[in-house]
């Protein structure tokens, strides 16, 4: 305990001394943050970094991700439904994003609940806290935003099925009529989030069917309750500093980046190369999406001495192409997530008073591994070798499900990197849920005295 | 570069204001320090880390590993033998040691040496500069001390397999008859490295064929150049400072720690929980090893202001234990690790100007993967169940090689964590070959400008 108090100090001193030595471009460190801007590769960890950096750069480059000065390792294990002093080594989208977005661990599949409830019992969101210090928020995914990782923010369900009015039979307590929140799609809007940017059209075109909206689709909702919805790219680039702006820019998930050939069993797949630029020119990038976010979500302090904003921007579809074992569009995604945090670094390099965090939720199953020799039908898995930017083969491997089935989450601990005020505090390791606390504390919504940082017990 | 540049700068103030700020018992930060102790867990990557923290202490736990304050990655490419322009991306132990050992990128199965060169090509290693400025300098390992990491710091040879005098057929320009170095045996004997401790004895056996020594064994050679050479655990503990040792504490490889059922394919095997306390009490642990080395190596400056000492200190049989699919073993092995990192953490607590590193030299095959479901015979590869410190089982699977046969490493990105005088210059990602220069740059064996640090192009 003494150890851990004593670095602690060394490195609260260091951040504080840090802040009087470090040029200004470079940001002052007095802990606090106006701005917050969370980056997160859904199940991107540190092998699938490695992979889209070999190939997309070669083996010596730097991703945007890569550059950030401070860096750490994140635990994402969830807990037991039936007993929550139970651990879960493997845990999944919903459970993890409660655990950064509440700074409680959940059950997989739950959203900002009470592992085992059965009636209404939401943990409140680093949003809603940061909502209600009058700060803007926004949130971005290419996934559908009713998907685990957005909704967490703003949404309280038992179970992340729960995404639309028609999909609440999961969630019986949720129902507006029932005296719930309503839906995913539902709580996002009536939770006012000032910028809500992704996929999940056909959850906002569901009509809702009980509560005071009964009869309206999410949409018409989002309308009358001051919402701009935009459909596409120029739609987006339309809207203005100050509106509220609902962006759904496809039915479902926001479109690949690149396209190539799954990993297959032996003899796999590959050599390949990826074909990149597939996504249509009507559907924002992530990079474009988290450009116009910051834009939207700006604003001077004025004579109000206004709050700053809290912005979360997901690159959904890493995880969900490393589910499908296929390395080309989890690389493209992985780099169309990197321009995103290249955005997020230039914002922060001229507003040094904003923290940037990338992370991720969980890791997946991809695996370099060494080439597999001729002749070895036996070998595991599927996998694909991919002709990278060095010019060399690298080999990719999916092997934690049965070949042609959606391969599953690993347990791994993950990478957390930041800059800004307080990013020292992602060094070591830490449990996902002291992302919440890192968080509230640059924002000033808890106390920043370290002495009651969650620390592990020793 | 500018940002990269403004980044460096900034962590380069952060680490001089640092100095003046911190309580003396953390250690003042000019980034020099009196000695250097740096670990590697074999093939222990973020998943191998994660894996024996679950288990032995549960998922909130912490090992000693963990505590470091400073945290970063790694990256591990070793290059082609025939073109060493080009990466390959899953690099073996001996390319590994030798980026760290000497700061330069070499094929697979090289020590120290040059890739693609024909006739003897050494790089220089840190030991060998340490050691001609005046450093005390030592090496352990639970391997063969004639193994790829422990070897590479203090030999030359074209093939790692070149352990013993009689296994010179691979390296005919290294032989002692050839005008070479001879064998890594005789080359960590002739360097007179201060302490060498591990395994490997009958290596050490084999009779010299050539050169000056010819006819009298490696361990005959040791003796005439002054070792004490001890073979158990009580021999080690008579050793007394100042005296130039070589421990070799079994024929082979060090015995293991714990013992298990190995993964299997479907249904798998557990659950189960280790079987610990295995090592027979005349072989010392790593942490014992690495308590007698530092007693041996660490002396006072006295009047003449001599100089500290660099340790290595290798778990080698993570590594062999994952390449088994061996999980209690390979748990075993990093928590004995481990305790060996928490015996130079508390040698830099009373000796605040050591810089202790802690790595790996590359990851390996193990997941924690989701549990899998009965009837599911075609999962891929072999997995076990075990029962952790939390009560809860964590399945670890092996999946990059036919099961039953050695898994294979995987190119992932490590973590690499410091504490003491320039630690600070593992935060975010360098490449191996950097960790040379940071070692190189604490002991004051190169200059420490950090405008001449080797960074990634941009």
């Amino acid at each position: 305990m003494t150890y851990r108090l004593r670095l602690a100090s060394a490195l609260v001193l260091s951040a504080v001394v840090f802040a009087a030595a470090v040029p200004p471009s470079y940001g002052a460190d007095d802990g606090h943050a106006r701005n917050v801007i969370l980056l997160l590769g859904d199940g991107m960890g540190y092998s699938e970094i490695t992979i889209a950096r070999n190939y997309h750069l070669g083996a010596a480059g730097r991703l945007n991700l890569d550059k950030l000065p401070f860096t750490g390792s994140l635990t994402t294990y969830s807990v037991e439904e039936s007993d929550p002093r139970v651990p879960v080594y493997v845990t999944d989208s919903a459970a993890s994003a409660t655990g950064w977005a509440t700074g409680h661990k959940t059950s997989r599949g739950r959203l900002s609940t009470v592992p085992g409830s059965t009636g209404l019992a939401p943990y409140p969101t680093i949003l809603e806290l940061a909502q209600a210090a009058g700060f803007r928020t926004g949130d971005v995914s290419t996934a559908e935003l009713t998907d685990a990782t957005p909704a967490a923010l703003a949404a309280h369900v038992n179970s992340r099925r729960c995404q639309g009015p028609a999909d609440m039979g999961p969630c019986p307590a949720y129902r507006k009529s029932a005296g719930g929140p309503g839906s995913v799609a539902e709580q996002l809007v009536d939770h006012r989030v000032d910028v809500l940017l992704g996929g999940g059209r056909r959850r906002f075109a569901q009509v809702i069917g009980d509560g005071p909206e009964a009869g309206q689709t999410v949409t018409a909702s989002a309308i009358a309750q001051g919402y701009r919805v935009v459909t596409d790219a120029a739609g987006l680039a339309a809207t203005s500093r100050g509106q509220r702006v609902l962006g759904l820019f496809a039915d479902g998930n926001l479109s690949l980046e690149w396209s190539g050939e799954r990993a297959r069993a032996y003899p796999g797949s590959g050599p390949q190369t990826c074909t990149e630029n597939q996504r249509p020119a009507r559907e924002p990038s992530l990079a474009d999406m988290t450009a116009k976010a910051i834009e939207l979500l700006d604003r001077d302090a004025g004579p109000d001495q206004q709050k700053g904003f809290f912005l979360q921007v997901e690159g959904a579809s890493i995880d969900k192409r490393d589910h499908a074992s296929d390395p080309c569009g989890q690389i493209g995604e992985t780099v169309a997530f990197d321009k995103a945090v290249g955005v997020a670094l230039d914002f922060a390099r001229r507003h040094p008073d904003t923290l940037v965090i990338v992370t991720a939720d969980h890791a997946n199953t991809s695996q370099i591994i060494e080439p597999v020799r001729p002749g070895q039908k036996d070998h595991p898995g599927a996998y694909s070798v991919l002709v990278t930017a060095d010019g060399a083969p690298m080999t990719v491997a999916y092997a934690t499900e049965p070949v042609g089935t959606s391969q599953g989450h690993t347990g791994t601990q993950l990478r957390i990197a930041a800059t800004g005020p307080g990013a020292y505090k992602v060094l070591g390791v830490s449990d996902q849920t002291e992302l919440f606390h890192i968080i509230a504390r640059a924002l000033g919504l808890e106390p920043s005295c370290p002495c009651e940082r969650p620390g592990p017990a020793e």
